[in-house]
């Protein structure tokens, strides 16, 4: 059994938090947060007790789950490195790279176990599509697509802060273009436009983009991202390769079909990316917890938290130059 | 907030204990169990109490959710109506139909909340299909087909006792094909066999059947059922109307496809029951819920778990003689 | 190069000769017709010459095509036999069993190539199954269902003089069920009912209906067909086995799909059988012509010809006397 | 009724003659080759007459199908415009765009029916993409995929004088890119490498690429292609807007799945590109004999055949250089 201690118990928080509840081997002591109430209306709920967050590094728990505003995530992962505790820690580790940087390399010398929050990887689908390449079933990678399309667009406030649409949304493939290829991009061209609303295009940000890289094995990669759509989430991801491809499917909300007339309606999207990939957060949990236990598994590293933000900051140059951009891995 | 308490603390009744744990409007505050144990291991988990089943009568909780083994079901539900708790009772009330019918009668004159647990009525698919019909977008109802396939036989000691496919598998679908076409069966003709296993037959059961029934409408309905697949569990309905068809298709476990040589492979079914509706049970339970809030909903009645149980019946008097079998609705 | 005479140039005449001209093994030297107009044009229209249905005989092509009115279809084979030429004879022999037989007995004591157009046979998909059974991928087989139903029901005069849905319709399912899985029949029952029209009922037909077969292996078949969809032409069939299950699923016409708010509109099914089965009537003439130059393959024989139509026969009577009917088979 | 010349009776000419002499609208009269004897052939099998070249622009045939080798393309066109005959030309009109364009001159002078071979945009299911953008229901265009891959690579002697992958394969996706937008690129980089064959980067060209477009209105065009796929044809298209997204899906082979295991196992892709794509010919013949018979329909025009391989010119720049390159149209 794991001894958790959850710190944030924002919406994120309350999304673990019931993963934490429901896990076999864990065992969902405390919660923490800067909100008092909001920590002692989660703990309730699930049969937890509240504490202050300088508390949680010196009770027993063996790991800590960090879920709070993004800011805090380096402090508190040294924190908890510092306090011999397992960490989990919500993406990104710091919208400042050296910030980032410094905090991985407490992590690493205390010797912790450390998982990013990539939770996508844990899709049952784009975990099969992994699979099938780590079997040899594709042979050599040749081209990889990467979809992502969210319903809506955020607010022009967040758009301002957000570090700009690859930093923001497309980060996350970054992450997945370079998981699925074990592989890394030597350049990258960025291609995008404030299509959707004008006022993110004078905020000096785009809402729908193409990017394309080249990995160091040669391999081709696009990935095509947009703010919104009208018809619900939509993620979908192909690897092409020598021997094959795979393809992880755009997910559907439910398996019914009407036949009228010309056409047969299915159900459609996802209404939003939370719909679409609530199971992740706790599939990643479990083999966290799995990890805690002795299991070898790979988990998200410190390396990749870093790594997909380098790719993000490179695509940013790209966009704004118009010209491609390498990058020295 | 609505509390519960959850009588039984076995395989189901733990998968009842995740949804209460997890439910915003629900307070789980008891178990009971004839096994202390049991009931305090689960209590633990969750941060409820474990209690005595007696004194679960003698407390304040709105509801209770009766779990326990099937011959236990009409003296709980009887004294739970007594106490003036809602009821959600799984299936079926009682293996023998008056003394459902007793139980049934003392729940009505008590007049509390009672659902059934016909989980694949919440089924999101099932339940899409279910909308279109009652939207009127396959105008009168024709034909329905329901397919019915477990991954594997249970042993022969179960089949012995289990009063046969038709009681114990094809009940399900009876009551889908009710709740669908809103209808019930005139007439049923069932023609079946021991082809999985010799073991059956000589048990007097059947392990692979057809059953076809007339509605009184004159809507046909068709229901395959089969003991074992090799593929998994396969569930699936169609409704054929007037002004179009609705279907729940076969649902795969994630949306994995690879392409190689001459071949399309894609992800299978899910590997048991349990993997495909196991959110059936939240949905369900979200639903009573949402009654005992105030909500208008339909929830499957004291009179649905009966009605199965009669089209059960006949449908095993059918495949014992051999010929159609009439029922007086 | 095989030399062909086609009898009929009616519509059915025209889909043959279209194959005829396009098959690269065949050449379409004669066209005979009642009409002798009709004739004509297709002779021109393929660059063939139009002739006398006597002259056919006469003549020194190898194969006769007979796609003439249902009446003359055992005389024309008669004759062809004793001609010595190869029979490639539309469905269905004679409606008159008997006539059928002796029909069929001459071209038995003729020796001559026989081909019966059960064109379904030769669906790609359909096809596909009766492989992956025959591969022995499915193991023994239990269940097979048959999905046929029809866009438009025929006018009640054509319905008075079919012969009912069972002879009309269901025996084109009762010969994919007989090749599929190599076995007979053994009993039948029939349940139906005139839902779409009510003057099909006073005709003494049904328009739809539902069937279930017992065959002599114990394995169990599902048919059933409608006269009307709301939604074009509606066929599907699958077979489940100890080993697997193989499906032929419904066919759309195209591969469009519209992702629009909550659905996915896709292209819905061919509009008419016709347009669903095309292909099929040139796969099946590239049967016969394979075998007329040698290569060993099954074709839909005489004995098919006669066994489909004598199940409709039982399944007619079924549905009259409301009992299952056992066949001597 | 039309009558038509055949110009070419090699491969792609006979695909032609089956059509021409499937059309119910078209008298096909002429075949003419500079082999003789093909031309003969071609001619019996179809009951046309053989003919010189010469002598076709002095027959009285309404249309002449231009199927012969490339380097004579612009040529037969010149002579085809100078009879008045209607002219249906293969692609491309002539490698060097000066050559094409002077073809073209006369062919506006003379004022004689034309359509360039862009078959694809009569694929059933590409043209229902169009048909949705036409209609309105995805709005404004934003993001365009198109995929191409090939099954087979060319033999290196081919690569060496096709003009690249760019002019020879990607070219057919630059015409659906601006036939689905109704809108042309400004502005284009295309990534490659030789990642199936080192031979192809010997000879100075890629054989798997993407390629990144920006169209005047905004919208942004991905193309990925590759000239070895290890299941078959691969072709896919989807055009995502304001308002909604269509595909045209990966086009299956046939309907079959087979249920086994964890797997459900379908039939894959089309083996090579014209078992994909040789309904589009009949399809393409069509829409030109309406438009002769006086319908108004959309036919890919002079200008088309010319844009499509500008693009394809300013790729190969962009593949050369490294560099996005700009368009002016």
């Amino acid at each position: 059994m794991q001894h958790f201690a959850l710190i944030g118990s924002g919406f994120m928080g309350n999304v673990h938090a019931a993963s934490l509840a429901r896990h076999p081997s864990v065992s969902f002591d405390l919660v923490a947060d800067i909100d008092e109430e909001r920590a002692g209306a989660t703990a309730d709920k699930y049969g937890a007790r509240a504490i202050s967050v300088d508390s949680v590094f010196e009770s027993d728990v063996d790991a800590v789950l960090i879920a709070s505003s993004t800011d805090t995530h380096a402090d508190l992962m040294e924190r908890a490195a510092d306090a011999g505790k397992a960490i989990y820690c919500e993406k990104p580790i710091d919208l400042d790279l050296e910030r980032a940087k410094r905090a991985c390399h407490a992590v690493e010398r205390a010797g912790v176990a450390f998982m990013i929050g990539f939770n996508r990887r844990f899709d049952r689908s784009h975990a099969g599509v992994k699979e099938a390449i780590d079997a040899g079933e594709i042979g050599r990678i040749e081209i990889v697509q990467l979809t992502s399309r969210g319903p809506t667009p955020p607010p022009i406030s967040y758009v301002k802060v957000s570090g700009g649409q690859m930093r923001d949304q497309t980060i996350h493939f970054f992450d997945l273009a370079r998981w699925l290829t074990s592989d890394e991009p030597v350049e990258i061209f960025a291609m995008g436009g404030a299509l959707i609303d004008p006022a993110v295009g004078e905020a000096g940000d785009v809402d729908t983009s193409l990017g394309v890289m080249r990995m160091a094995s040669g391999a081709l990669c696009q990935i095509d991202c947009s703010r919104r759509t009208a018809y619900g989430y939509d993620e979908r991801l192909e690897v092409f390769g020598s021997l094959g491809m795979a393809e992880s499917r755009r997910q559907r909300v439910s398996d019914v079909s009407l036949y009228k007339g010309r056409y047969v309606v299915e159900a459609g999207m996802h209404p939003d990316w939370f719909d679409r990939v609530e199971e992740t957060y706790y599939a990643a949990l479990d083999a966290f917890v799995r990890v805690l236990e002795g299991e070898n598994l790979a988990l998200p590293s410190l390396v990749d938290g870093l790594a997909a933000q380098t790719i993000a900051d490179a695509a940013t140059r790209s966009l704004q130059s118009g010209t491609p951009v390498r990058l020295d891995s």
